[in-house]
């Protein structure tokens, strides 16, 4: 593993430039610079940023070749990101990127194709109070972190989430409506590791605050690539002889 | 698998013979009543009941022997059960036997050697209300059920909750006072499978409730044992000549 | 659950079509013919056969609506699946129907979709030895199996197999020739279970062998669909009051 | 994370000191020296060992709070080992400190405790070949490694091994005679990680070998406790008042 890791913090950039709507005050510089800024205090951090409206949405293949973990944040514009993009981030995953989702991004088109569901859910804007609860208290996507942490306006998301079991399982969330949701969850494919994380919606200052900045951070550096092999696929002729070893 | 499964409902029932007090009134004669007396309402179940003040605490070799199923309410005598019906009870389970603890059952000898873990938690007795949400919409144990349903008045238990991440997750529960649980879930353990059920505290009627009956018959059904087979152990002595097939 | 469980067997049908090629002897009538036949003897299993050259591939949205277990063998023609029926396959499994993969299946778009990964391999053959051991001894996809059975002639797989960690691993399969690979493997996906299972390679009578039907009416059995429940997906307006329930 | 990672080493140390016997040939100075020495190499490790005959074992109050990641090697003296040291190992693995348990040490109290299972197994002493195959391109324990490699000689350890499916499963051997193991596993425990790791009989110079050496090193470092959150248990008195945060 370098010592560095490169983050390519990509967002759909849309919400934020519809002015005088609430996301252009809250991110008047979009998302992605509130994120990346924060990222870039962490050591050994190195973080660009991509959207959707670049060539290539941002995403060319020098880029994600020199990217070791991809954050993700869209919403209204999943239908534009094109296919070919998608392929590619998806075969970058699968050779060891690591990749973080995050909130509404649960519908974009390289999380559903990594899943194989439709990551389907319950919503509500309500602006109401969520309570993270830390599930697995071995994980490292936990440091630093308390038992448990406040959003005190969230968009709800609640359960069935429509997701594989998550191989590890870091956070459920509470809703002051009723609701439950898996709302930090990992998962393996191939060479690279998943995050999904919840919180996010872009009418609230989300990612100003401290505990979800450490999470996508601790998450970053659990996702980043290590040297692990590459499998052989294919045709393995001839059959060995693999007689008595003595 | 034979076409009747054999339950036998174990109680401490202890709390139950305290006059006066509340689960005496709920539970008259004893919660095993109730519970047997539901389940025997089910097709192809063969209930008998079994508690602590019984000699070798009702589950002699021979009861054990004739038990496809055994469900677990203990509380304040977890200490006086003993440990070597612990290790019977033990040994039954990974020899295929279904178990479905109940509430604060978690705490019990056998749990915890199951477990291996302290089986803690957090909980609050302020008659709070509980909604169980399904999470896993394929699983058998969730058959008949609403996507969600709610026991009015419940002791809470909050994570984290101290088990092995469950093979599956099958109900998280949301608490009014800002609490999450993984109140359904399931471990295989030899050839045992073993059901987690939360609700129950004594001193409210939640084991009238149809909901969390339709739960306990469908976990019954689902760690009934199956003619699977009993692996070898030991010395397998001497290397088999297993050259080329051609 | 419905008493009789219908199942629809899917072929791909054209390797057996090449006369005088190894697989038109052993599988005159196509594999489908074989394992339907063998099927039809299981009590409560209705069952019939589609194939890729039938109009919409032999599975229209009747039949698919009608139909509780889909068992899928392709090959050399996946790419001649249309993706709508594939589409349609995908989701009707989030709805419940189960679906077993076998052998090249593994290859087929359906799997690929539904896991989110290549689902490549490595291989050879060499009509060399195959030992399938049982793994989870508590699963009812093992139920009247040995502890391991062979398979004399089959083709290799060998790992790493690019699949999601399975939710529930039941057999792993040892070959002569030195590798190893995980061989019947569960997931669970929206209301869906699926099983995938190894054995079946075209010019190997594998589809006769009793064990290897066993397994195929045990995995029909438990990935037939149950009443479970269907989520409510999208806006969950309003905020509930859920104020002290005391 | 503490910057440096201490590593105790712990072993039974009794075939070792029978002498004439092949194990005092292979490990004159005991296994947990040839192990320690290698440990030392690691950037970051500060290694100690402790063995059986020592007092307490060698793992007092002390030593265990100072010992991020301990490994455990014990095979014919199991039943010497106190349950008061093994309560101690216990609460310090689910508190966080790392265990990597070695080959035989699968029957070891405190492997068998974390487990809840008998951790049984088939195995045949005839220095067969044993291949492990990575399962898991994604885990920071096969970091450095190929594809798959190979123990010349080794005791046969086969399936069934009676564990709870593991959280992550990382390797699979390979063995000449016919069977196969899940021969490095992992589990979360509490806040520990605990990794079983199959190779080393006491006969075979497999502690020499460097992938073998590299995997205990990878496994010490991702099973090393980090800075995760201690859960609460117990009264969370009184219900909090969470009405709208609006």
């Amino acid at each position: 593993m370098s010592s560095v890791i490169r983050v390519t913090v990509w967002n759909e950039f849309r919400h934020e430039k519809n002015e005088g709507e609430e996301p252009s005050k809250v991110y008047p510089n979009g998302m992605h610079e509130v994120i990346a800024g924060q990222l870039r205090n962490q050591p050994g951090f190195e973080v660009r940023t991509a959207w959707l409206d670049q060539p290539e949405h941002g995403l060319t293949d020098e880029v994600l070749a020199n990217t070791d973990v991809l954050t993700w944040w869209g919403h209204m514009a999943h239908h534009e990101v094109s296919d070919e993009i998608v392929n590619r981030v998806h075969a970058r995953v699968l050779d060891g990127m690591g990749l973080i989702v995050l909130h509404s991004g649960h519908f974009s088109k390289i999380f559903q194709k990594l899943m194989g569901t439709t990551c389907n859910l319950r919503w509500r804007e309500a602006a109401e109070k969520e309570r993270l609860w830390v599930i697995d208290h071995s994980h490292p996507i936990t440091a630093g972190l308390p038992e448990y942490f406040e959003i005190p306006h969230e968009e709800m998301y609640g359960e069935r989430f429509d997701i594989p079991q998550p191989d590890e399982l870091v956070f459920v969330s509470w809703f002051e409506g009723g609701e439950v949701f898996r709302s930090g969850a990992c998962w393996h494919r191939g060479k690279g590791k998943i995050f999904y994380f919840r919180p996010g919606h872009e009418s609230h200052p989300t990612y100003y605050q401290n505990e979800v900045i450490q999470v996508i951070a601790n998450a970053v550096r659990w996702a980043a690539p290590m040297d692990t092999p590459t499998p052989f696929y294919g045709n393995a002729q001839p059959l060995e002889e693999l007689g008595s070893s003595k």
